[in-house]
């Protein structure tokens, strides 16, 4: 930041906005926050709250005076709110923000704040599928992975500076371009939530007495089917390139099961589930 | 059961047979218990824990006297240990199993028990991705659902003292027919667990980089790709025909969401993961 006490601007304060205000009165707690919401309402309870110290729905005046400002709208809003917020936009402001895909995002806000240099693209991995202030909790960033995506436009003090910010909130920051961000997100997010989805949309017309043998495994398999369909359709179709190639690869290794298991080929079965159960040791290995 | 303290042989001391005898054992204390296991080291732990009061490595001495006999062992060991039970087992024995496939299972356990007729296949729903004795716990069964399929050829009175005694550790009953169960348990179970692994074989040959991006969300929707192997192969296996087919279902679930994604159409994604989150409110409607 700069100074000691920065002005932080967060622009919507929903799931990931007023999670951030909630640890940042904590984690920063001389600084002064300026936020921009869509509803009045929600303003008012951030005010009530005492989570914010000024707040409008005009995304320049929100902008105005502050050293940081971090965009929480979702994906297929941000340019919009960008380029509303830009003219209060000061030349040492640095502009982040928190969307699930990057590389379409980072093109046209670094478009959008291109006088400065200021604009670095960041993903804090720690959404769910819950959404709203409602759902905002002070502890969502503790531990959570921040991927930041600097690109060759990127002015290096808003990359340190971004940087900072995600740590200040409790972040662990890993930094990737937008192109292998998008391209790890789809293998790991957006694919797995598809399927999920998918899962889910095959017990559409089926019985309640089949419904009813839903286990602890099928709850576990498709929690991430129970976000916001509005949120996630706008990150898979602006990730679209990575996520569509991904589906295709998916596809490919059911296809293998599928003919593993009609074949009987017991042997090649287990052969796909060991490096399955292999594979997520390795990833995750603490369970 | 036969009588109020009945003799119940356990055959396989892992995480289904142990958790059971550990649930009987506060649930029916007077009853007694003769526990079947391949290997002498398991059996000595149960004694030495108390949880049986006669082991063996021959089945059919362990099927002598005993009222109500589960068989805990994999579903492609359940044919073997059911015929070298079957001399053991009395005209008033009850036998029963825990496979997680009925079909074929089922077929041939009549078949081997065909002299009394009381076979009856059961599906306690509450397996892990642990296995073995060291899982086990008391409270594996409780609350959990154990489909129960009788077909024509039971004996009512078997049916019903199955009913009893998966009520008695805890469950809740439904009876299906075994084809029905099979169709059930690939959507639910079977299916769902290859697309978990399918998700993670994704990242077999991926970087660091990007595995380090694996958030809660790709946690809870792989934890079944954990489970073992060899149990999840033999299970895929033994139901291939409703595996197979369902698996069919999915990739064409998934090629819709594909081409709505690649098509860059965001209300129809949005349509089709509107439809998941309803359909999976409907199904377990307390998340």
């Amino acid at each position: 930041m700069s100074g000691q006490h920065p002005t932080i601007a967060i622009f919507g304060p929903g799931l990931m906005g007023g999670s951030l205000l909630m640890s940042l009165r904590r984690k920063s707690p001389q600084s002064q926050f300026r936020v921009w919401g869509r509803r009045a309402e929600s303003l008012e309870e951030l005010q009530r709250r005492g989570l914010a110290d000024a707040c409008s729905t005009d995304a320049a005046e929100t902008a105005r005076g502050a050293d940081f400002a971090v965009l929480c709208v979702p994906v297929d809003r941000l340019a919009e709110i960008a380029r509303a917020a830009a003219p209060g936009v000061g030349p040492h402001c640095t502009v982040t923000d928190v969307g699930s895909v990057k590389s379409a995002v980072v093109d046209e806000l670094e478009n959008v704040f291109s006088a400065h240099g200021n604009f670095v693209g960041s993903h804090p991995m720690c959404g769910s599928e819950a959404s709203g202030l409602a759902a905002a909790r002070a502890d969502l960033y503790d531990n959570a992975l921040c991927v930041v995506t600097p690109t060759d436009r990127s002015n290096p003090e808003s990359v340190r500076r971004t940087e900072d910010f995600w740590r200040t909130v409790g972040c662990r920051v890993q930094c990737m371009t937008p192109g292998a961000h998008d391209r790890a997100a789809a293998l790991v997010s957006h694919v797995p939530h598809v399927a999920a989805a998918a899962l889910v949309n095959l017990l559409a017309d089926e019985s309640r007495e089949t419904a009813a043998l839903c286990a602890g495994g099928f709850r576990d398999t498709t929690r991430v089917a129970s976000g916001s369909p509005e949120l996630w359709a706008a990150i898979l179709c602006q990730n679209r390139e990575e996520t569509g190639r991904t589906l295709e690869k998916l596809s490919g290794v059911l296809a293998a099961f599928r003919a593993a298991v009609q074949a009987n080929d017991i042997p090649q079965v287990a052969a796909l589930l060991a490096q399955a159960r292999e594979t997520r040791h390795t990833i995750m290995p603490e369970k």
